[in-house]
């Protein structure tokens, strides 16, 4: 650990309490890409020797390996990953490790490793949520979603709706996940790095040369807010609280649709499990650990909040309590979307047990209003009619497209016989035809919309990530030509 | 109440648990344009008869009128503003009320309402959000800002900065709190109305026309989804629970600030309290109250994802408890702003009291580190050198530039006259000159990028007003001849 | 509003975040109990003459009947109830209500308050916990109660248990929530009266008489504490968060047994709520209220945690935006016990629809398995061969008391035939005689032990109320005869 | 993994998302002290035959001793603690192995598990809350405490205090913690083994036998209840968030104490850090890593609360969400513990920099207030004269008692010379002598009473500690005589 003016040790419990090694190796890739980036950057402006940055390079580059091949462990009494990697390049380098630091502090290093951790993860977890939108409408338009099932409000019977439909809300819902993950990964364009502890630099660092190299495109304007600004954290854990309560709704339906007294869903045996006391259980545990999974990630969202609330600038060290809770997010959110995307691909949906015919699940009701509107009959005038008819004696548990014509026609003698007339209920959600409504048209629609709207996140995707990938190959380049390097920074 | 099949009325206190006047009297006005709109649609596709509808138009036009005039009360009674709108308008109209709900559902018509609301709301912050900008901008450049003050770190005396870059630094957060509303906003573009109770409509409802009346971009593309989707109430409360926590960041500067053992700012006699008991106080508890204001803004954000976790398609209930969050969330926040911008504005801002010189808060002591990087010292032995100077009997008390010439080139030997001279305090800031730093030159390009994006926000909001104050009047315009409107929504 | 030493009002908008009338209402009559029990002591000790004591005294009892009969309304320009007080009391008496505040500072005042309210509060909610679990035991050991029903985990068909367990645990809940409030409220012994603003007094005040005039068991024990601590307002919060929790899972049962596909309650029709468009609908939107108002629960204790997070002694006005936060969900839980208590007694149990046969749905599975077992077979193996023979193809969603017996023997030869033979199901939960399973035997002992339960917490809150009236009525006695009344405060 | 019914083995995700062997090593112990307890009670039923429990028995001592020496790791791929303890029993002991999960299901199991080991959480953290109080009273009594500081109300000057008291005050808010948590613990005291998978068992289990070798009081009411109950999780959360918001207020006056600007604490090197950046720095990082914890605190209980929301009954898998956000606060909560407690034994308390005197800095203010009151002056008149008098000119920046004895008489002419008459401020904190006042006498009488309940609460702790190692050394013991153990479970 580093203690400087220090003559004693921190005490056992507080290195305890302080040392974040355990999460830090999540950022330790982005650290080593920080560090090159910041070592060549000393070597381009003349603040190291360009040996001395040469090997400085090398040495993090073979650190890179190292990490890659897990050979590079992290030390919980070195506190940190920063300290790990210093005192590592020290043990192999000599003199040349202890020079990496000039000019930075831990303060705006780690600034920009989330911010280089977080780019990756936002990538990473928009191609996942991609994954399970196509699983959606693949479902969605094969022969189970043009299936028609009755839709719920409230849980009760409300009117019949397509599986499809069903399916493609869901996937419309992640989509708007992963165009809000792109848009705050988008938003992450100012590089924290040269911002110092809080206050810059009065060596010629140049800022606009390491934002450059590590993918960012300016240095960020304030060095105060730099090095404590978390918003980016806040506005992930937002979203991925928001996915995660989209999956929670649609772990939901299926752990309702799996139920035997619902019938609409039965999942594969992968994604089942059964009781160790029971033998006949057939349990949606997976649907249900995804259904909680919600709670912890609105939890971290507040935990990181209420953490930040009532910090003065710039850096406390309360913001490293942020950082497992950005990092537990991320993984959860991915372990989620690896377990639902196959989860729903294998799965089997149906078009539920039918239910006797009650006159509350009446999915008709609707129809005949509507027939009676359009006869001129006022909208509530007519609803009151539907609704008493409804609930009387005469219906008695039969379903509308069962009752005697003459029974229906002495109750609302405006309609004639075509208007009393109702479709088979597998038919029914065809008559909704308004533009995202229920017909298999509309339908179609929804689902080309999110298809055209998925092809245009993928190919940003893609892009971006051909774009860093060059900005990271380009430190494997030679130095180049050694020169006064002009800083930008100080004109 | 509305009670159409039951008999009974609703239970007392259920109707108490259920009602929503108290909080829904936010909705009236866009309620009523809502309602203006689908009336209008409804008489040009020829669902109603255009006298009729003209009628329902004056008759909503009457209420509006009311509503300003402070003549129109919600009666808790009749559960919601949407039957209570509908049953004035019965009570004034008689029949042609009853037709108003033709093709509609309280589902999709609440969801409208909700995005109409929230689309002013942010308009409405973003604007206040650019008027705290500009008072922190002002004190920003004034002579207060030009002044120095001890920087903190961990609340410890770290390196000086100018008090500019402080408040420069709150504007750029607050700034980009209004980017993200703006964000939110745009993305405001679907209308749920035409989507029904869950699955649209069988009569031919226009959606694209009342999307259009309302200033949306277009309907939005599953009716599933309309219904029940709360995206855009969660993403507005965790940017307020964001802009709150930025706010309480800066309240507590104020808190700390005003202390008299701080001394760095004293804020005016209208933003300070006096005590009940003790006559000689002077207690900022207007910057208290608002670093307080983000807890609840972050249990709001909570509470509103809790609710939804788990929750099936397509609407429930459970719906109505989101709406008091975000109706209290926006106003809380703009209560807020309306108090910190004229308590910044009034505010004068202090040197902070001297503090007595103390080897833990020599705030030069990275140029001493500086310097002997520069002599090719390493970095790290530097830096641990200096420490060990700074922590020695020899310096007791004293501040660098205040230490014998030859103390100081004992120690460091390698460093010639002119770099053991320390400038003035005052100057110590003008030393970092990285972009993002914290000379005065950095400074004033920090105050020239948020004036910059500021001004792009402001003509952004008010271009977007006059564009919806437009449709608005458009409403106002007679009915378009009689034709049988060629519907666009069901071809 | 108390502006002291200063000569500019409170900003405007200052005053609108910073007045508490709104939510002090529900504070009033505690604070006048308070006002009266703290004039009456400075009478006796001497710090006021006599007759100013009375007229005090007078004049607050006839504020009560002011507040009783709703003649008095907080004025928010007065800031807070204890100002209103104050105002009102001095505009009537003259120079005497400018003797109230001797001795005393809001900071303490409020404090007493709040116990005050609390335990006001936490009796009737207590109260009302008890008609709940009432309603429940009548629920659960009428005919209703006697029928059995497939008891779920994973919401999956596991064995059969009888109505009147499922209700019984439900009332075993919310009595627990009930000895929870009630254990928060023994603990509210310590009065903080007289604490002044964090520091106690210098004058001669007799703590341990308002202690006990207000029913105390004793003066709080340091002052800093006094003003700064709201570990009670937490801890009802907490409480209330649970007691929300455990009503949104009966409420879940209500909402999934309320499905026609499920069929196992019928609302009753004051508790429910048909559709504006559908006329069809019959919602259980009382029970899906009461689901959704867990998440404000929640939010509001999150909320009251964060605020309180950092602050230094002693007081901060932070702390006045607990006091919402706390009468809100005081509210809102009575408004949810007072809906739910008549929802579960006119509710209609139903022994649910019944299921088509399913391997995965059959409830006897395990006593097949133990049958094995007490015939030697290692339970693993058992359950292993249970499990294989339930999914083999033999069984072909025939249930277990359908096979043919031979079908049974051949596959688990170790059985007889008495041990083949499976009761009818309704019978199947009589099986499980261990203490608190299934059996009706145990179903009795568990509601007794409830009984029992909530018989002493009834006695015990109905002597808490007769205590309390009592030291109500203390004050309405005439002062003592004049003396020197000698502070016990001071020695 | 137990697949049972199923031939095909949980998908790779699936199992990654639903394995909890890294938390459950935290039950291990708790798991197998309940395993001897069933299998023992098994054996003295006859359902086991005795040579076989016997055998399960020792194999389990023997796993107790692979655990407490390290030898025995959880296997992911075996899903829980549950299933590998099973299986390496099974992997030991053949058949008997398979014998162990007779009548049990792993609901009841693990619900038992979690009381066990919440039951010795609890006493651990009584233990060490006992420590912190300790540490703060031996502070508060010794030199320093004596020294009197300027109390702070909304962190301006209110009224001089002793150190004592405000350590005291922190001793009295750790100690209402432990002792909320000890209430927590003595209601566990119904036992969940017997409950089986929700319905309880036909085998005939004496759940009053294990209830006992496991130190409870008895066996739960309710199977339904006890599988699916978390109310002791939720209840201990919410304690700890508590107590993580009184560390994080002490923690908060540790940091601004320990600013120069403040000067009234200087906390000892090893518990402070310096910057990897600037040399100088001596930073409160383990105070602020405490003052943050407070959030990830009430992160988990808001958490947990949510994941319950709207559970039916009984078990679903949502409940293992709530595993380790317990034991992460337990864990979090003990380091706390272990860095504060150590933190205030070594700290130096100080008296504070001493401020230039100022009108509203006047902490003696309340005295002439309460002599003018004396005088019969109406308080909040002689409030208001000496606020306008401490604002006015003529004060001029001089403390009351360096004021000319003219300029007060003049200004308070009904105050004779001794009364006009200041105490030094060291002494003005001993004027407050109400009981829990800031005189010296009221601090004795403050840390009397907490030490008088912290020795209360260690005996207790302690008693319980001996009473549950007679219970757990029970099992020690042989098995008694082979009889037909009189199960009392079926009468």
């Amino acid at each position: 650990m580093l203690r400087g003016r220090f003559s004693r040790p921190l005490d056992r419990a507080a290195l305890a309490l302080s040392e974040s090694t355990a999460e830090d190796r999540r950022l330790i890739r982005a650290d080593l890409w920080g560090s090159r980036a910041h070592a060549r950057m000393l070597g381009e402006v003349g603040l190291l020797p360009v040996p001395s940055a040469r090997r400085l390079d090398r040495g993090l580059a073979a650190l890179e390996r190292a990490v890659a091949a897990g050979r590079f462990r992290l030390d919980p009494r070195l506190e940190d990953v920063h300290l790990n990697v210093e005192s590592e390049l020290t043990r192999r380098l000599g003199e040349d490790g202890e020079r990496l630091h000039t000019g930075r502090s831990r303060n705006d290093q780690v600034a920009t490793d989330l911010l280089v951790y977080l780019r990756e993860a936002l990538l990473d977890l928009e191609e996942r949520l991609g994954g399970l939108v196509g699983a959606l409408l693949a479902a969605s338009t094969g022969p189970a979603g043009r299936a028609s099932v009755v839709g719920w409000t409230h849980l009760q019977p409300a009117q019949r709706v397509y599986v499809g439909q069903i399916l493609g809300t869901h996937a419309l819902r992640f989509l708007r996940d992963a165009e809000r993950l792109r848009s705050i990964r988008e938003r992450l364009t100012d590089c924290p790095l040269g911002s110092g502890a809080l206050a810059g630099s009065s060596l010629p660092l140049d800022r606009a040369r390491t934002a450059q190299l590590l993918g960012f495109a300016r240095p960020s304007p304030s060095s105060l807010d730099a090095v404590s600004d978390r918003d980016a954290s806040v506005e992930a854990l937002a979203a991925l609280a928001l996915f995660s309560v989209h999956a929670s709704g649609l772990a939901e339906e299926l752990v309702l649709g799996a139920m035997p007294e619902v019938g609409r869903v039965r999942l594969a045996d992968p994604f089942v499990t059964t009781s160790s006391l029971m033998p006949h259980k057939r349990n949606p545990d997976l649907a249900e650990l995804i259904r909680a999974e919600a709670a912890p990630a609105l939890g971290r969202l507040t935990a990181h909040l209420a953490m930040l609330k009532g910090l003065p600038l710039a850096y406390n060290r309360d913001l490293q309590v942020g950082k497992p809770l950005l990092f537990e997010g991320v993984a959860r959110a991915q372990l989620v979307l690896d377990v639902l995307t196959p989860m729903i691909a294998t799965a089997t949906f149906l078009p539920g047990r039918p239910a006797a015919p009650r006159p509350d699940a009446e999915t008709s009701s609707v129809e005949l209003v509507d027939r009676l509107v359009a006869r001129g009959v006022p909208f509530r005038a007519a609803h009151g009619r539907v609704a008493k008819f409804l609930a009387g004696p005469s219906v008695a548990g039969r379903a509308l497209r069962a009752l005697p014509r003459d029974l229906l026609s002495g109750a609302f003698p405006e309609l004639g016989p075509e208007e009393l007339a109702f479709p088979p209920e597998e038919e029914e959600a065809e008559l909704r035809t308004t533009p995202g409504g229920s017909s298999r048209r509309a339908v179609e629609r929804l689902v080309a919309e999110i298809r055209r709207r998925r092809g245009a996140s993928r190919r940003a995707l893609f892009a971006e990530r051909r774009r860093l990938a060059r900005w990271r190959r380009a430190l494997d380049r030679p130095f180049p030509p050694v020169r006064r390097y002009r800083s930008q920074a100080h004109k």
